[in-house]
């Protein structure tokens, strides 16, 4: 397991915030959303906040580069419901050469709902693992210098 | 429209079937399979009908081809349940130049609980509209022909 | 078929807009959002609609209703790809005292991507028939009446 | 974190196989399967061997419980691509009085693609925990305890 570290409960952890509501679609017959979509939402975060820092997906793979999940682990502390709207916190937690995680907590007017942290890599556009760009090590390092 | 056709209701008009048992993913909070499902349950069935026919799709990509949908349309009769066995009955309805059509019915235990329709176009790799491959076109003529 | 018009290409006879940018997780191995999801994204634009003219969901299932989708027609012009923002336009074009039936239409930067058409019926939340709300009848009558 | 173990590479380790075949809805424009679905086949998993143990989800909601995930683990170690068959091998790791743990390994051709476990509570239908099934305890004890 890469997974380096429990994701904090605490909202003021995590620097970045993604809103999205629950589509009908994402519940199942529990009444609840099923758990495979926290993995969707994170995604959707995560895309967010790749734009909001300037480095959009669309600009890795115009420069050759995927991202593929190599791990992921979700906490599922209370359910989520049709309609609510999710407050995904996000924060880049950490960075090898070759890999970052990071770090999520859902929550809802305030409340933890589930959270989770994804494992990354980098890999060319025909699969093969290759450096992190240069800018996500300095970005991880600075960050979790701070927050230790 | 380019729907030619209202799926028949009757088990014996199809000569193929393939079965699928629901996903509990595939529910939502109504308690029912999620009626956007249905199209993957035709997708399945259709990937299952060209390898039994000797023409899977990655021979089609293989061969440069792509088959994408060009409209569909679902008609849900009876709703369908978590762990139910469903019975996606299939039949190539109509074929132009450059697009085929395929009738679905799905049935539980021999009850018809959904039917629809696909309408494919054929195109390159790269997105460009192309002919449909010579044996489905003849098939296609064959079918109908029988059918009438 | 119960579904009475094919949906119209013109953005201008649609009073309601809903936007919505493509997830990853919705494309598929050609590249663009597999087919599927339009029945999800037609839904999210739906849902917000009926919200958005006071009548959300929510206060449906509260009064005791559900409406399940008894039929779809999706038709998809060109493809979608991800993170493009969709304009999902959508206008109430029918009802009876069973049924309403409503188009969508996706465009992005004005350009026609896609339309559809669901019909809806209206049940108690154990799934017996029943009277549509008057409001929505009503609804239907006028817009019906005006755009003829 | 509550999960305890990292699932074996051991295909023999597992006394359960489950096969599914890659729908291409589950692939995204990678060309591979979208990791949130390894939840999905998981779960597909799971209902097959609570089946074939005699003990399906049925008949738990007959007997008024649900068995909610609290937590979720994937390693993503290949991708998984259309149309492949995947094996999923699946096995009861641990269980306490409240909660109990699955591991899963997927291979094709006995090649290794991904891992996971699941943890799982036990709820009454109106979502509050309550003990596992009497059955289940039993025999996570005694597969614990043939495997150590």
């Amino acid at each position: 397991m890469r997974l380096s570290a429990e994701p904090s409960l605490d909202v003021a952890e995590y620097g970045f915030t993604h809103r999205i509501r629950v589509r009908f679609v994402e519940t199942d017959a529990m009444g609840i959303v099923h758990h495979s979509n926290y993995l969707a939402y994170f995604e959707e975060a995560r895309v967010a906040y790749l734009a909001a820092i300037g480095h959009p997906f669309t600009s890795w793979r115009e420069a050759g580069l995927e991202s593929p999940v190599l791990e992921s682990f979700v906490s599922y502390r209370l359910p989520c419901r049709f309609d609510e709207v999710l407050d995904v916190h996000l924060s880049l937690s950490a960075a090898t050469r070759a890999t970052f995680q990071m770090s999520y907590l859902v929550t809802v007017d305030g409340e933890v709902r589930s959270s989770g942290v994804t494992v990354h890599g980098c890999t060319t556009l025909d699969g093969r693992a290759t450096r992190l760009p240069a800018w996500l090590g300095e970005m991880a390092t600075e960050r979790v210098g701070r927050s230790s």
